[in-house]
């Protein structure tokens, strides 16, 4: 296919290469973007060059910004001694938006995965042990997803970490606005098992 | 929201204004955009800077390519007398894509709409009627889109060139591949009435 000149074939194979863009839509998008060229194309240049300079992982916990430590981990305002253990930073992202958690974070990177080879060292689960020391950690909360992978890596963090501070998971039950109807099998027998005096 | 710093915060509001995301798509994709940064991210910000700066418009027919006149035009292979119409660069690459028309291209950059006051000034109609005086154009093929608009503006432009030049447009059918029982009512009638002996 070589239906546009070879710039804007380039751009168009990079583009259809992000999660939730195709080739279609990868064409789509590089059009409209070139209709806007001075607006849209030129800011958007210049900001993806910006974050493919400063972006970086924060040394401490795994997040992504732009300074060696990130300013959750630099923040005084953080309370010290809590840990929320999340699977990447779009779900730290999440945690935050949700604004009630008022500790640091850890960013494992993944999930231990037997089918992927994934370990306790492809992840960050080693420094999250040695952070639990250093930094006088008394409460971990796992906020692993409710997947098969995330319910594995949560166990295994809490064996490893017996003894050494008290671990917690989120709660799991019927979300808010969520319609019994609509929900698993899974989901109502977690919120029945776990359900709460009123 | 400003839980990613602000050249990041910056990057995914420019991304979630692409035809085909939104804020929670554009953050998932900055996020794989960063985790590849070296791979992807400085690549991508390299090939939209070059075509910010490269892409233009044809000045004959409207396609987007980086040179004042585009490949198609300046194709000397190019027939000439044949003029296909098309409603966007998006459409052009389609029938480019389908390689079977060898003449020449017009863009119109829309269709006519009363609702929002899209009249033939807007478009390249009269620049259309200058091109078939011009180049000496007999034919003329409508290729818009099978939308109350695109129809419209198809009768606007054979009423225009009625006694300049042949005009035609694309069959109207069962698409290859298609099952009648799943065509709307409109398609399986155009057809038939369109029906042909075998």
């Amino acid at each position: 296919m070589s239906e546009a000149p070879r710039d804007i074939e380039n751009l168009i194979e990079l583009m259809a290469k992000l999660p939730g863009l195709g080739p279609r839509s990868a064409r789509r998008a590089v059009l409209h973007l070139i209709r806007k060229r001075g607006l849209l194309l030129a800011p958007l240049a210049d900001a993806m060059h910006a974050v493919s300079v400063t972006a970086r992982e924060c040394i401490t916990c795994g997040n992504v910004g732009t300074t060696e430590v990130c300013d959750i981990c630099a923040s005084e305002k953080r309370a010290t001694g809590e840990l929320c253990v999340v699977e990447d930073v779009a779900d730290l992202w999440a945690m935050e938006r949700a604004a009630v958690f008022k500790g640091r974070y850890h960013v494992l990177g993944g999930t231990l995965s037997a089918l992927d080879a994934v370990g306790p060292e492809e992840l960050r689960i080693p420094k999250l042990i040695a952070r639990v020391a250093d930094e006088n950690i008394t409460e971990v909360i796992l906020a692993l997803n409710a997947t098969v992978d995330g319910q594995t890596t949560a166990h295994y963090i809490a064996d490893e970490l017996e003894g050494r501070c008290s671990v917690t998971s989120l709660a799991q039950g019927v979300p808010i606005g969520g319609e019994l109807d609509y929900l698993d099998d899974g989901t109502i027998s977690a919120a029945l098992r776990a359900r709460k005096s009123v």
